[in-house]
């Protein structure tokens, strides 16, 4: 089951790393050698922590898009601990606690770039089942280490537990990012958020913090206790209750939208006051209808939106340590790691497995 | 063929109106006789002078959403002189011109009201196929007077040509309300126009006098050459020209979709830069596709808007005044408007239909 993989254009600058692979689309995760590049000027080399299991890597594993390049090695939302700076590196010294999502390299210098908006730059490289400009392949977190340009590197505060931050580094800034681009991050807003997964929740999280109303719309009735209770949430909808959606009409300034299995819009639609926003995170595979003329009737906007960019990653960890916010999480051994993605298939997890890379992976290296 | 309906709730005050209705689903218009409320403390009562034929009028009088009351007085793009103010008016004086566009009436007290976005008002009444909160009709501009409070109406400044003001009390503000609201108003933006009719002109002329770059997107080949040279339209889009469209991937900040027949939206969504805004003001009857997963790649989004608030659509005259903009009209009379509306149906018009109301239509009140 051992591989050795070029994951550098320039021959002889490698280190040894250890992971686990998927190799085909049996979506199977298994040991696996290769090797990552040695610590450039604006590099550090991170030991990983903790890695949190995204449904993101659900698919790429099983090639759901049929866009997979295997082996995969998985994981964007890492946590780990600084081992080697290079020369050029100001953010961070050994020793310190990084975090890295779902991203690992972009041009710098395009307008989005410059914008602080490296995550719709072009030439943006994400963390897994992706290749740098000179051909190396870009293997994820579910592995010992990472190395990765500093500017793609968030600094995390000593306060948080990690493995509840891991997950802040994909989840949390997905549903962050839009919620302040779209003006929904604000006290006395009213915030829909369908979906109580990963991002669901901590959407949640963070709306709260800030002071809104927050509604969760979602199919499952028995998440409503724990969401109310535990969560704080103000409101909890089944989503198909047409009292219940009936009596919310018109009520929602804007809703985070974080289910990819397909369903209709017009009752979220419905749901908005005047200028409301319906935020896509999740991508359907079959296109949803667009309900125009209620939009129309009501100027409102449907949008989509990814991740967020490395400045706002950094206020998101921030903002989180300020009000003590992580992601609920099972922490699971490697071992467990592919019945734990069986399990995120069936959405049976409150609300993220978080890998504990370090005391369970036992790289060689 | 002469008929009376009541169109006061209040018996007795009313004045005799003269205009052209239609009875039914065949949408034919003859000549009608019905009633107008007496001039209110806070109304003015309007000779009409020229209306404009749009669309959504044809729309109504054949009944083709469904929802048509007959008979039906078509018109929502008026302009007429000032012949009575009420007790309480303070904006016009005998003698003004005043234009009205889609929207006779609104509660002036939700949160729509107050914001100055009246088009939004759950209790706005429709200028035509709509009935006051007293039960009588809502008659529009095809006819000889009209009554209406003075908030609903907007100062037309004199230096404009009335038959070319018209339509921009509805096609006009129906563009100029999202172009403004949606940040596209600028000098430098760069603006796509879906379908160059009544309101796709009127975007172009807004856009150009902004100082943006403006790109029209059209099924029809041989509007080209009247666009670029005419209207100073910098690039001309066909629809289906696959090599055009993709050359233009990725260059626009914003388009205005004004095309209510069925069309793909993933060509249009591709246009975009990052952050771009696709804003529908056309409703197709069948709703399109959404493509999800484009937006989110670039935080695009789709948005709807119907015609903007009385105080945008006075800002809007006041800046076509400072610009001498006005819609390109074929006048006609009043015998002339069912072939027009036919017309309307096959888009065979550059840019609008005005009807020569107060010259052509008889009027014997």
């Amino acid at each position: 089951m051992s591989e050795a993989i070029k994951s550098s254009a320039e021959e002889g600058q490698a280190v040894n790393a250890y992971g686990w692979a998927a190799r085909d689309s049996s979506g199977i995760l298994s040991p696996f050698h290769f090797t990552r590049r040695t610590t450039g000027s604006n590099d550090i080399s991170i030991k990983i922590l903790y890695c949190g299991i995204c449904h993101t890597d659900l698919h790429f594993v099983k090639d759901e898009a049929g866009m997979t390049i295997y082996p995969i090695v998985p994981g964007h939302e890492i946590v780990g601990e600084v081992t080697k700076v290079g020369s050029s590196v100001t953010k961070f010294k050994v020793g310190d606690i990084a975090g890295v999502g779902g991203m690992v390299s972009s041009c710098a210098s395009c307008d989005n770039c410059t914008q602080g908006m490296e995550s719709y730059c072009p030439k943006m490289i994400w963390t897994i089942n992706h290749q740098y400009q000179d051909g190396s392949r870009a293997f994820g977190g579910y592995s010992d280490k990472l190395v990765v340009e500093e500017q793609f590197a968030v600094r995390i505060p000593d306060n948080l537990p990690l493995e509840g931050v891991a997950p802040m580094l994909c989840a949390g800034i997905t549903v962050y990012s839009p919620m302040r681009h779209f003006g929904l991050f604000e006290n006395g807003k009213h915030l829909g958020v369908v979906g109580l997964g990963g991002l669901g929740h901590m959407a949640v999280k963070f709306a709260k913090a800030v002071g809104a109303k927050v509604t969760v719309i979602s199919t499952s009735p028995n998440k409503k206790k724990e969401a109310m209770e535990q969560l704080g949430v103000d409101d909890f909808l089944i989503s198909h209750d047409r009292e219940q959606l009936q009596a919310a009409v018109g009520t929602m300034d804007g809703i985070i939208d974080t289910v990819s299995a397909s369903h209709s819009l017009l009752p979220l639609i419905n749901l908005l006051k005047t200028d409301g926003k319906l935020i896509m995170v999740g991508a359907p595979l079959q296109p949803p209808e667009l309900p125009v003329f209620p939009l129309i009737m009501g100027r409102k906007l449907i949008a989509g939106s990814l991740a967020g960019g490395m400045k706002e990653t950094q206020e998101m960890i921030d903002f989180a340590a300020k009000h003590d916010i992580t992601a609920d999480v099972e922490v699971i051994p490697m071992e467990y790691v592919n019945t734990a993605l069986e399990r995120v298939g069936k959405n049976d997890v409150k609300y993220r497995f978080v890998i504990d890379v370090t005391n369970t992976l036992n790289s060689p290296y």
